[in-house]
């Protein structure tokens, strides 16, 4: 969609009231964002060079690994520091209609009342490829309003989910003590976007064993050379084979009484500051791809809809559905198309 | 990739020899499809007029509804009519390394001596946005090959595989009774895609209550009016938000025994017998069109990585990652770049 000037202006006042303080501007920024407007580009585009500095954590487990107590007790932590914090919980349950969760809801309600904790659900319909660069102008929204913590919580079974999180600067992987045969195999997928390990429910019989077994995993598994993050060659912006510097910290925690948070707080502190020197990591470019190439895809797609070459779209479209053309001689078509009217 | 000369005489005759019943050429071509091969684009351009006559079956549901069971009952009650049917297991265990489960291994050695039945895994790493653009072209070799009956299992958690099941013919939504206030929420986002819905494990004691309860949602929920497939509007190729002609069907089985797998499959039949008179409906073009446009995205991608361009296109992603440019003005950059070299 074009950025009208009326946009614009609207965008500009938003985005200089979000980066204010005010509350209401950077929730409807974010709403914004979220459904792809014209005002979530022009807002971006003011507001981009104030970002930069927040620390993105993702947070990804499997489901009843108990992520979201956990998240409440970090921003807990990092509240008692006296540090902003925000969190955006891509919404698991619902991959079409996309409503809050209720436990979301009432985390978000604790909070309600403290200027420096923003808590927001995310749905994650309709961005097929998107997610990660949604979330991550939802990030940059928070960061350039002052919150130098965002959490980004989402579950460990969907591959654009897991994408989401191995998206952030540190990424950290909950599991529960001896969730049986199946979880083993997630677990095998989800330890190569680790940075950080966390055995939650550590009050568990089987905690420590569990910690002790992901730790022999890890040292099995031998990091992979890959000197830039993988893109371009499985149409996919952020790949999460992207390096790990380091083999990743297990660490237990008990999200329920707190125990052990403080050490995974402190945990994601030192990783964060591992990698803040020399040039932007892996995971900064992933995600700085994600994003452009989602506007990229955006504009593109715009083209081939709108105006003159709707009719000629479809019609290649009707084809490929009916068989009378293949996919591929479609897309040389539509690249035609596209080529006949650059820029 | 470009198609060599050499690529193009090995898809030839992979795919004729996978037309003409050779399995080991089949499960190569599948191969190739979905590591986005030289050989995978020959062999679509060669064998893509063939397919088209299949009926796509798209299968999901929570972890624990019992799908792999129920599909293997539905594959033993497919050949009892002499049908030829194929499986596409999007693998939801792992995410990144994609290993294919157990349980589908031992499934497939039932029939490793039955021509007509063909089952295979596909990993859903590394294929953001493209997940099921390759599972569509993976039913198009098998749909080719002979196979009139295609069914796609996805776990109904993450949005990229929701989407793949909802990008079939006929989508049938599996439950299990009684599975809690969590699943409920899940439920409802996943009705939306539903053609069938199936309450399974139906000799638990909620089995029938369940059912009730999901025949009084689909009627609470009114069928939005949506008259073509949402694309273009949120960068996503396949919306599951695509219209349903009339309220799902519910139904009951007990997968392990096999209760109400006859009338499930005379319900999938009755689903594509409606669907087969007039223009492609939604979900066909919806298919055709995250095909086409993952393969246009691929290219695209390619021209920006490749030769001449990669230099300006890693100096603009830097500087976004260093938030010294932001995305949209990125983006307008390459797309100069694209736009200075089309076709």
């Amino acid at each position: 969609m074009p950025v009208t000037p009326d946009a614009t202006a609207r965008a500009t006042s938003l985005a200089d009231a979000a980066i204010a303080g005010d509350r209401l501007a950077l929730a409807r920024l974010l709403t914004a964002i979220e459904n792809r407007t014209p005002v979530a580009e022009a807002a971006m585009r003011r507001l981009y060079a104030t970002a930069g500095s927040a620390h993105l954590v993702g947070i990804t487990g499997p489901p009843g690994s108990g992520k979201s107590t956990l998240v409440a007790r970090l921003i807990a932590e990092v509240r008692r520091a006296g540090r902003p914090v925000a969190v955006i919980a891509v919404d698991p349950s619902s991959p079409i209609t996309g409503g809050a969760l209720l436990g979301d809801r009432v985390r978000m309600q604790a909070y309600a009342d403290d200027p420096d904790v923003f808590i927001r659900s995310m749905a994650s319909r309709g961005h097929a490829g998107g997610l990660a660069a949604t979330s991550t102008a939802a990030a940059a929204v928070l960061d350039a309003a002052g919150f130098g913590l965002i959490m980004i919580e989402t579950v460990g079974t969907g591959q654009s989910e897991v994408e989401v999180a191995a998206a952030a600067d540190t990424t950290v992987v909950l599991e529960a003590p001896e969730m049986g045969d199946e979880v083993q195999a997630i677990k095998a997928g989800l330890l190569e976007v680790a940075d950080l390990v966390v055995v939650n429910k550590g009050d568990r019989p089987g905690a420590h064993r569990t910690a002790a077994q992901l730790r022999a995993m890890l040292v099995a598994a031998a990091p992979r050379p890959n000197p830039r993050p993988a893109t371009g060659d499985h149409g996919d912006a952020t790949s999460p084979e992207r390096p790990r510097p380091k083999r990743p910290e297990v660490l237990i925690t008990t999200a329920t009484t707190g125990e052990g948070v403080p050490e995974l707080l402190a945990a994601l502190d030192r990783h964060r500051a591992a990698g803040t020197a020399g040039p932007p990591p892996a995971a900064r470019l992933a995600r700085a791809e994600a994003q452009v190439w989602s506007i990229v895809a955006e504009r593109l797609r715009d083209r081939l809809h709108d105006g003159a070459h709707t009719g000629a779209t479809d019609a290649v479209l009707a084809d490929v559905a009916d068989h009378r053309l293949d996919p591929y001689a479609a897309a040389d078509r539509l690249l035609g198309v596209l080529g006949d009217e650059p820029g």
